[in-house]
């Protein structure tokens, strides 16, 4: 049972968590913590929260979970905030998408690492944003990646653990250098070859014209370029050096398979085409639809 | 009106023009041709074809219009066996999705090309392939694009745009070359994209994980990858120049990305995000849904 949750941020992925810990009776109350008084008063009159305030040092005093759902380039900023306001048994996590630049940017605020500090990972999300967008169903069945660090207590990471279990989420529990490479791998790179592709296209002269030839398979393909500018500069910032090594194993890959094409060594290709076609048939029909 | 079509391949492609026509009741005799018998069986009793055959020159022979919808890497094989079998005013014209590579197949066949030999290639398609995926209203508000030669006449130009008309298709003109350029850029690049994005990750240690936690915007983004490894092989080698020349501009934008990556510099990859975003929100969005 949580007694005082405060969740910082007050959008879908903190919005959800909270509707769903209020839905399974396992929260006594909700303090929102954020900028825009619009968005708080809105979330009290959805019922997300019960009270808020702009201050994050207020709302984490009396609170013994606090949930961190702030940009990836904020996280450093609302750390500093939290410094000395912290209840010492305090449970903090946080929905962040690279870990190992939060645990940093903990560290380097407060000084330490708190062993109540479980860091997190929300698979889960919607297209739309926002707590108006927030429901309490968003992570049942969803995947929880739970990173602790070498202070986390095993108390608290069961803690937080068992919180994610009641909004029917399945947890996982990783190292921090392991979630930011799978990641990196399995989201981060691919939005940049979306971004890119569409940006180089865009590049290009008549690119209008080149546009309008583009097929369906180029729709799907480069959706998710049209995800947030500013999340993916501070995703790409917080895990430069993953998505660093990732973007290079990538290039080197693609300049053999510019070279194997201009060459025109068919066999070459059949064999790259028919390893992939196998990987994504055997691996990525098997899962149940996860909106990243 | 068409006395007598002739269409090579007899699958989706090729049927569902097939349908289109007769259902405009612009054709009197349709004859297939390809090599297995079933699903000529198959198209004989769906009625997409009157009657058919095994043998190139039969099938061309008498047909006063001629539609070539077999893969890239049959092209010439295809030519070859029409060789002193076509009708002086037959009107040649094909499905093929590179255009360079039919048109140097075709002169490499015959010794020339012939005045009515009209390049062309629909924009249009289903997941579903076969005969029996094939539809009289697959070509309705689809682009078609032609790319005469300097050989084609004006006549025959004008004969297969009114086809496609027939069809409820929208026929535009370009250069064999300026073809090649757009389909690299819109449709075979990302294709390579994708499959060299899975192959990448199935050849990393541990790749049934990272795969178990790839989330709903990879598989949107990799769906591509399960296309026919044997088409994909076919379009590489026969657009290798244009789509050579495409991977490069590509790679040099991607490392580009990746050292801004590395630096961490924020402001510029904020530039890129928007600069990607606002080219697809503005001329994806504008375009009416249209499968590759």
């Amino acid at each position: 049972m949580i007694r005082r949750l405060a969740i910082i941020g007050v959008g879908l992925i903190d919005g959800s968590l909270a509707r769903a810990l209020r839905q399974a009776g396992m929260v006594e109350e909700i303090i929102g913590c954020g900028r825009g008084k619009d968005n708080l008063d809105k979330a009290v009159e959805l019922g997300v929260i019960d009270r808020y305030t702009h201050d994050v040092a207020e709302a984490v005093k009396q609170a013994d979970v606090i949930f961190l759902a702030v940009p990836l380039g904020a996280m450093a900023d609302t750390f500093r905030a939290m410094k000395g306001h912290l209840a010492d048994d305090a449970i903090i996590t946080d929905g962040g998408s690279a870990k190992a630049s939060v645990i940093e940017d903990c560290r380097a605020a407060l000084g330490y690492l708190p062993s109540g500090f479980v860091p997190g990972h929300p698979i889960a999300g919607t297209e739309n944003s926002g707590v108006e967008a927030s429901f309490a169903t968003l992570y049942q069945h969803r995947r929880i990646i739970l990173t602790p660090t070498s202070e986390t207590s095993p108390e608290a990471l069961l803690r937080v653990e068992q919180i994610w279990q009641a909004c029917g989420a399945e947890v996982t529990r990783m190292s921090v250098e392991h979630h930011d490479e799978v990641l990196a791998a399995t989201s981060h790179l691919p939005h940049m070859l979306a971004f890119s592709l569409v940006d180089s296209l865009a590049r290009m002269k008549a690119n209008d014209e080149i546009f309008r030839y583009a097929a369906g398979g180029f729709r799907d393909f480069t959706r998710i370029a049209s995800s947030s500018p500013v999340m993916w500069r501070d995703i790409c910032v917080a895990n430069r050096k993953a998505l660093g090594e990732m973007m290079d194993r990538y290039i080197s890959e693609m300049t053999e398979l510019a070279d194997t094409i201009k060459r025109g060594d068919g066999d070459h290709l059949l064999e790259i085409f028919s390893r992939a076609k196998n990987a994504r048939d055997r691996y990525i029909d098997g899962i149940s639809d996860s909106p990243e």
